[in-house]
């Protein structure tokens, strides 16, 4: 891959063993990160949809082939919150409130070697609530994407009501540098063409579930229900 | 209480909050049982359900007026286990695999400070999964009743299988003590009567639904379909 001049795209999490779990699979895969950008420098390798502050750090001491991706609702989430709603399991697992401080502020910084990786996972109702006969294990996934950019907004701007994140620092080219300038870079896709997204505070609300006339599948879109910033294409 | 040496039954789990995590919610909480047992030595206190090793330390180094109950669930479960299964999601939530292998060498050691406490929860099946659209949150508790003792048996014995435990120390009596008798002297609720049961090792396989008829309401069971012990009451 290297020499072809490849991506790698990392799911990046150690198989639960005796001492990992969950909560520690990422981090435990870290040296196994740090193994392949040693063996292979020029290997660009991006560590997709990272949760935590020990991936962010890992990231960051890595060459400037190494990036990762941040997911909009890991920026929401910690470990309560999934525990008790299958619509915020995902894999990897959300995991404290400092590693969500963590993303938070790496999203905010500008710091092209991270960018907005959606991860969305529009598994079916059923699916979420143990198939069927509602006795199977819950899908492991989140449903993002009709409101991806705007929930971003809507983390940033909840870490500065927070005092998380100072919001004289998020600038509109971190902004546009986040949800798409640098991953561009990162891939070589060339410029932004002429295609835009227009992102205005307004009130619109996510709506409760998603579903298409004539099919009995239905989807429910993480944070169903809040307000959100609302996007439009130009 | 103390005066009228009634026992305080906790449930020892500090609020969510910005450090604190249903991970962390029972350590947490520690500090304020070593408060409560300072100020009032003579007064009794059960730690029910608990779940971690830290847990277990705090409670040993306390004085004979407090003890600890563990339940059959958190014998078998980690924190991967409730994270894709709402029927082994409950509060406190189980943690790591070192911590269940201490509540584990725990329930097989004889300290009478240590017995079982069943905490099970007959949730149907809907609260399990959200309720009746399935998007509301998973009800809290796991279902072990008509298996509770058996249960213990099972995870003392799957215990022994990975080498955690010593099948050589695990006697009857510390058996009848976890069971029964610790807890029994504990509450000074007089002898064992004449009420006996005997667990017998057979091909018994726990059900998979609890359902009475005439009623919709249904109760899956903690590791259903999975062999148990059998119970006889004489």
């Amino acid at each position: 891959m290297e020499r072809q001049d490849m991506i790698l795209n990392l799911h990046g999490e150690s198989p639960s063993g005796a001492n990992i779990t969950v909560l520690n699979a990422e981090e435990a895969f870290l040296p196994t990160l740090f193994t392949l950008h040693t063996r292979f420098p020029k290997l660009r390798i991006i560590l997709e949809h990272c949760t935590s502050a020990a991936a962010i750090e890992a990231v960051k001491t890595c060459g400037p082939t190494v990036a990762a991706t941040l997911t909009a609702h890991h920026l929401f989430l910690t470990v309560d919150d999934w525990a008790s709603d299958p619509f915020c399991f995902c894999k990897p697992v959300a995991k404290l409130p400092s590693d969500r401080e963590a993303l938070l502020r790496t999203a905010a910084s500008g710091n092209p070697k991270f960018f907005l990786g959606t991860d969305s996972a529009p598994h079916p109702v059923a699916a979420k609530r143990g198939g069927s006969d509602g006795k199977g294990k819950t899908a492991a996934g989140v449903f993002t994407q009709p409101y991806a950019t705007q929930l971003v907004l809507d983390a940033l701007e909840l870490g500065c009501e927070k005092g998380v994140l100072d919001a004289q620092q998020i600038t509109p080219e971190i902004l546009e540098g986040f949800l798409g300038g640098f991953g561009r870079a990162f891939y070589r896709s060339g410029g932004a063409g002429s295609e835009r997204i227009t992102l205005r505070k307004s009130d619109e609300t996510i709506i409760d579930i998603l579903s298409r006339e004539g099919n009995s599948v239905e989807v429910v879109p993480f944070r169903r229900g809040q307000n959100t910033w609302s996007v439009s294409w130009v």
